[in-house]
């Protein structure tokens, strides 16, 4: 572990080591790496409340969440680890013949080999989950590549605490130096990183302004390399008339809790609401304002945060036709963002792509539209989404057809009759989506299918079984599922 | 389809008509799309010997060569058909669980969705199988994306005709107007379609300076779109010393074939070879040197291209420490390359970075090394490629464990003793590599996989059976393999 600064030249050895510890450690078996996995999940739990005080003073989370969010880090470990043992993401894919004899010739197989080491920029807004340990080292591990993190400035001591916990567990296991390295370090240090030769992919968690000074990086390396940014974005929720008038309490209740949570510092938290014009809207500001007014302010993760929170929220409140509906009463002290909702016409909003921005913080804007084709407007004009919520009866849904589609086109994931803050940890999850929401939407950074970003197939021609990778030997004797002459299945090849 | 250059205003029609299209398309059952794949390869054989008398004309490739890569275009379609059916690229994920009457709970529940229009610029050397109606194409249909396809200027004519059997086949079937459309122009139409707000993907097949533009190009939108470029390789062949001693006479007529092949115009058209300084080794380029020098010279594909090799062979051949071997004997007319094989030793050729570019044409370098750790140094120094070959004995393999893991490290396919040129396909080629040989190691431009490259996961969160996707349903109704709560099945959820 590196303190302070990490020069050019620590750089260069880092990325060496990584480099050497690549051309071991991909080549263990899938096994050896779930191990590392889940000791280091174990390990972490074991961490105990010595830790999470750590983190509670740099980030001003709540102890309850963070322990909560160290088990979610600990789920996606163990959870990620059994994917990459299940090797369904190896895609091993054979295409053979057989000889006179009927046995199997060596023809084409291809399997996911990982890419090299792995740059990962951790989340400010989760210390654990998408930071050292987080999602993007898992799944850079379980890929079979080795690990750089680069420290959140934030809560920098948490990090290093975290790092010592997976060092130690690779030192333990008797794993190849180099194979996770933590690194300090400013903007220059992200550039070098990003840009060093041996670096091969590169994971990162932010601010728009953040992921696109990296990939903007990795695009100007004489080999560019992938970079998956996740940027967070507004969520919109789609409020519908059949809805809002069957069910106004029951929203107004869950879009309060949803849009102040955790402050609202959450990539999914909803930024945007769109509905129309009715005594029954009238009614859902009513009491969605009561609620946002009765809420607690809570303080924000460091003050950049709350700085930002305040200003962006000032800029946003002053466009022209945004109405204040309503900002908690509580006094908001020291580093609190006040909870605030705010109204704008759709005209107004479809104009001003300002108003279209991220306000990170607990902030929500409603967006008032005369009809369907108004709202319809609003949903082709909004950019790429993590998420999309519609709120919606049977009835709704069977009539807005068309706009159910233009929703679907702009998101990774499509709620019903839900918020869409809380990102389960499974592979069925979705969290990504199109520009600007990542940087390539054909991949995800949460669930198991997350470690695709880091590997690439590799197709094997002529080669006799004695020497292919255990994945792709005749006798299938890690038992994976193999798509064999284009079926899937876990049957050697006789 | 538009003759001459295409006008801005043109693009914007063409673009608005594609992404009108794209909403009606990405909606049709995966068998329209299959049905419309199979019956473009239908249409194209009826194209019959007219429609490959034009290709012979534009491209100096024999007739019969030209008829096989139609049959292959064809099989092509019909393939990445039965694969957009057959529907495991969804990658169809369920994660639910059950209610109190154990009826399965919407859930979450995930799939690929087509990411939009895609651009297609078509290969000179292929002016069927990856041009107008080719991989790329095939894959973007089939992924459900729309399709506009930028004629390849150096067979504008076939590109034509193809073109209209795909209209007249979208036009039988009564498919949406502007699911696919065929332009002419140069670089800046190339330009003005990578860079409209509605073009979502980008497919190439060509050069690295082509290629490179693109990525380029789409880096700079607002919003960055993925392009996959296939730029080439020198497709390495390491021939290892148990190999040579025991088969130089079939390795050098093998290697003689592959070089000269289609005039050498193939991506994966063996440029290097690597192999130990030794008696045999001198034996095995005086055999080759034979069959190159007997070899006859062929027209190639255009006079830019023939321009080109003449340049770049010459450049190559004077650089230091390159002999040259061998020359085709017979003399060399109009636009023919002249087959040639060079030598040179392994300390010059990695210190000259232009001995490792490719000479689009019949030639190849032998470098010499004066042991296997020169051979390993090579290997080390050379960038990433589409294919390497590996010429070796068992006891080869044995004995070059490291060799072996460090060519695996820069290739996309790994041949043993077979010659890289011939790329079948089937679902476990991969045709993609390492930069620069791509713009995006993680995906195929042969074989079903490709289709990946154009489509996207999307999440439905809590959405009831009913208004979920087909694909998706308890009831599997396409019975397509899913995974359910991490199992790999076809079952019905109940």
């Amino acid at each position: 572990m590196m303190e302070a600064e990490t020069t050019t030249k620590d750089i260069d050895k880092v990325m060496n080591n990584a480099w050497k510890a690549f051309h071991e450690y991909r080549k263990l078996p899938l096994k050896k790496r779930a191990d590392f996995m889940r000791a280091m999940a174990v390990a972490l739990e074991e961490g105990g409340d010595t830790l999470l005080e750590i983190a509670v003073s740099e980030t001003n989370l709540p102890l309850a969440r963070l322990r909560n969010e160290r088990t979610r880090t600990a789920f996606q470990l163990t959870s990620y680890a059994d994917a990459c043992e299940r090797g369904n993401w190896l895609e091993a894919t054979i295409d053979t013949k057989h000889d006179e004899n009927n046995k199997p010739l060596p023809g084409l197989r291809k399997m996911q080999v990982p890419l090299g080491p792995v740059v990962v920029f951790g989340a400010s807004n989760f210390p654990f989950a998408y930071s050292t340990a987080g999602g993007d080292t898992a799944c850079a591990l379980a890929a079979g590549c080795p690990v750089i993190v680069k420290a959140h400035p934030a809560h920098a001591k948490t990090s290093d605490w975290v790092a010592d916990i997976i060092l130690q567990t690779a030192r333990i296991l008797n794993l190849p130096d180099g194979i996770f390295t933590h690194v300090h370090g400013g903007n220059e240090t992200g550039k070098q990183l990003v840009q060093h030769p041996y670096t091969k992919a590169v994971g990162f968690t932010g601010s728009f302004a953040g992921g696109m000074a990296l990939y903007n990086f990795a695009n100007q390396r004489k080999d560019p390399i992938p970079v998956f940014a996740e940027m967070g974005s507004v969520n919109p929720v789609f409020i519908l008339p059949g809805k809002i008038r069957e069910d106004a309490e029951t929203l107004a209740k869950n879009m309060a809790v949803s849009i102040t949570l955790g402050s609202g510092q959450f990539c999914t938290n909803p930024g945007l609401m769109i509905a129309i014009k009715s005594e029954e809207l009238d009614r859902f500001m009513s009491l969605l304002g009561e609620q946002i007014r009765l809420t607690e302010p809570a303080t924000m993760l460091h003050p950049g945060i709350y700085n930002s929170y305040v200003e962006k929220r000032e800029i946003a409140l002053s466009q022209a036709k945004v109405e204040t509906v309503a900002v908690a009463e509580h006094d908001a002290l020291g580093n609190q963002g006040t909870p605030t909702i705010a109204s704008v016409d759709a005209a107004a909003f479809i104009q001003n792509n300002l108003l279209h921005k991220e306000v990170f913080g607990p902030y929500s804007l409603m967006i008032q539209c005369d009809n369907l084709e108004q709202m319809q407007a609003v949903a082709l004009s909004i950019e790429g989404q993590l998420t999309a919520s519609v709120m919606a009866t049977e009835n709704d849904l069977h009539e807005n057809v068309l706009l159910i589609e233009s929703i679907k086109n702009i998101c990774g994931r499509l709620v019903l009759n839900g918020v869409p803050t809380g990102v389960e940890v499974c592979q069925a999850m979705h969290h990504g989506g199109p520009f600007p929401a990542t940087t390539d939407s054909r991949f995800t950074s949460v669930g198991a299918d997350g470690i695709k970003r880091f590997s690439r197939p590799i197709c094997f021609q002529n080669w006799s079984n004695d020497f292919l990778p255990e994945e792709l030997k005749n006798e299938n004797p890690l038992h994976i599922y193999r798509t064999v002459n284009n079926v899937l299945t876990k049957d050697p090849l006789i």
